[in-house]
């Protein structure tokens, strides 16, 4: 295919994440490598910005701007929660069309890629030249085709030392310690809790992702026995945890509590609500009077300072390569990560149409019979993807002997 | 006075912090550069490890350990929360008799240093010889006659990068964000959300303390002035606010929703009933759609790894320094951090009777006349105690001019 010459466009959707402007600044810094394109533009809010025509002339940033901005969590363009329809797209197309841009890449989650799907169908049906690039984003990992999401591996981190800490913390003071993570419908997120534990007895001693039904009663028996085990208990649960009706279990545990937004969805983050009713359900039931919950929320995905270094990479070679495919390949489609080995991944292009849209869950492979916790399968998945993690050590002495006994 | 020849004891009270454990390896490494400590023992969970006779030898604790132990997070001989009477101390003194133990270290907060305080005079009353210094620590900075305590640093700093995190996610996904932390009667870990600003766009935008009578009218007046302004909104807000009464605000807008503990204090921690009030609060009343609350929880003192240089130095300093106090000089008392330049730091002794069982506020100089924000005098006594801070930097690039005006 002859080589395309014009404008490249680039454009944040969907949550922020620690690496998102990784991706970006590899976009930015890869277009510079083809003559071909001859200006780099970034829309500011996503889509919002290109059918609002609200362009910055990223080309103008310096070698060391890009630096910092790749180092700087949350999209630096600002992102949007709209979601185009066709008309939105048609007007999203008319203005690539005055600036002549003739390279697309968004950077994103499903609904993003699914937009790049009918931007780049629309274009080829009125006969405009136009390479669409998805490029993945997600703390949630649920994008299928690929191994795993850029994004996933620090927000891991963060959950994996939040939960290191809180279970050093109630080891210290014990008692029962909620602490609940992000993802609506895929549990990978909510299992890096696990990621942390270094000890037999280290928590979190249970861990509760969507993919399973909820079921408030097995719960309440499961802390009972890890309590009477321990005399503590770590426990991380998804905020999308669902009982056997398919609804949300916090709309279960006390109806009309949870507001829903513009979709229609229930609103999960932002509210402390899943985590308090869990808590009182523990004092109520297991008569444990000591019942901790966190919800620990956007810290998730835009905590100054929790990147994994493998992420890091990820994401700032998903976004050149997303660059490669198009100027280089003049080819459309999402960018994958392919494990090639452990642990080394390789890069590759799939068509829009295989994941727009679609969620990948966790396997059942990585989920324990009891549906209480996570298996050694996802430990290997997983642990790569999180990077280093800060030591930590119990004191190794030996107990006194008692002089009085009392 | 004479060199008391005897063995030691160490122990750790009240919520953990980021580097209790620095002042434990403080504690321990110093006391065998004493050839009169025969022995370096560790009680575990506090005072009630005393009463049970529960101690650990720490001198067998290798180099290594305690280098590694001393970089973990929340209290390595575990807590507690009991509050000694004068029945208590007398248990916990005969135990120390029956040991020898001649020496006592106990690392903690107002509570820790009352109990110091106690047993060192039953001692006296009785007759026995025994050396009992403080340790200071705590994230809530509330000890009076010390410029800081040991353990703010890195809380402030994890508040900091919190905040610094919710900002940039804030301005890439406009609306109200609030982040509730702790701190039940002393406002400066609240007023560290300030210290990671760089732009004068940047949130917090608000910032409420609870030195000052919080007035939910008065709140959303102001969030509805910085939301007319910035588009968006970001506060922190501390969980101990509260009315021209007195009582937690919490029980004044939905009486009922919180628990009491044993000492009958109203239970602000674990639960994000704060947070979900005062987004409602907003939403009803300042009619705006997207506000999301987060509660920082237990992340903000047990987080694995986020701890400030400074702060890890001076803690591990402050439990050496109390080993020099009660051996070298046969002192009793309680570590004080004097600040003596910018930023440089000395150490002194202070009569336990001084301190014990008092609370420190925020000065009225580092709050604003409104009331809601901080001054530049807290920047100036704050910015020095969380230690470097992650880089970050919005995109340097001009706008684009549009071709289509719509």
């Amino acid at each position: 295919m002859a080589t395309l010459q014009g404008k490249a466009l680039v454009a944040q959707g969907g949550g922020p994440t620690a690496v998102i402007n990784q991706s970006l600044v590899g976009v930015v810094a890869e277009t510079a490598r083809f003559p071909a394109i001859t200006h780099i533009y970034g829309a500011r809010h996503g889509v919002r910005g290109i059918v609002n025509e609200d362009f910055l002339d990223l080309g103008q940033m310096t070698a060391h701007n890009l630096d910092l901005v790749a180092r700087t969590p949350s999209s630096a363009l600002g992102s949007t929660r709209d979601k185009p329809d066709a008309e939105y797209c048609k007007t999203m197309l008319a203005v690539m069309q005055a600036h002549d841009i003739r390279y697309f890449f968004y950077i994103g989650g499903n609904d993003s890629s699914d937009t790049c799907r009918i931007v780049s169908e629309h274009a080829r049906s009125i006969g405009y030249d136009l390479r669409a690039v998805h490029v993945p984003k997600t703390i949630d990992n649920d994008l299928v085709e690929t191994d795993h999401c850029p994004g996933f591996g620090s927000a891991g981190k963060f959950v994996a030392q939040a939960f290191a800490g809180a279970n050093l913390d109630n080891r210290s003071l014990p008692g029962v310690y909620i602490g609940v993570i992000m993802g609506r419908h895929a549990g990978f997120l909510t299992a890096t809790a696990a990621l942390a534990r270094q000890y037999t007895d280290d928590g979190p001693h249970l861990v509760y992702v969507p993919e399973r039904v909820f079921d408030p009663e097995r719960f309440v028996a499961d802390v009972q026995a890890v309590y009477a085990r321990h005399g503590r208990c770590v426990i991380a649960v998804s905020e999308g945890i669902g009982g056997k009706d398919g609804k949300p279990i916090v709309t279960t545990l006390k109806p009309g509590s949870v507001e829903k937004d513009a979709h229609g969805n229930v609103q999960l983050s932002g509210t402390g609500a899943l985590g308090d009713l869990l808590a009182d359900l523990i004092k109520e039931k297991a008569k444990i009077k000591r019942v901790r919950s966190d919800t620990l929320g956007y810290l998730q995905r835009s905590f100054l300072g929790c990147v994994s270094e493998s992420d890091a990479i990820e994401a700032r070679e998903v976004g050149g390569k997303a660059v490669q495919y198009a100027a280089g390949h003049q080819a459309c489609g999402s960018v994958a990560i392919r494990r090639v080995g452990e642990y080394v991944v390789e890069y590759d292009l799939v068509p829009l149409e295989a994941i727009a849209a679609k969620t990948k869950h966790m396997p059942d492979a990585f989920i324990n019979a009891e549906g209480n916790n996570v298996t050694d399968a996802f430990w290997k998945y997983a642990r790569p993807l999180i990077g280093t993690l800060p030591p930590s050590a119990r004191i190794g002495a030996p107990p006194v002997a008692k002089l009085k006994t009392k």
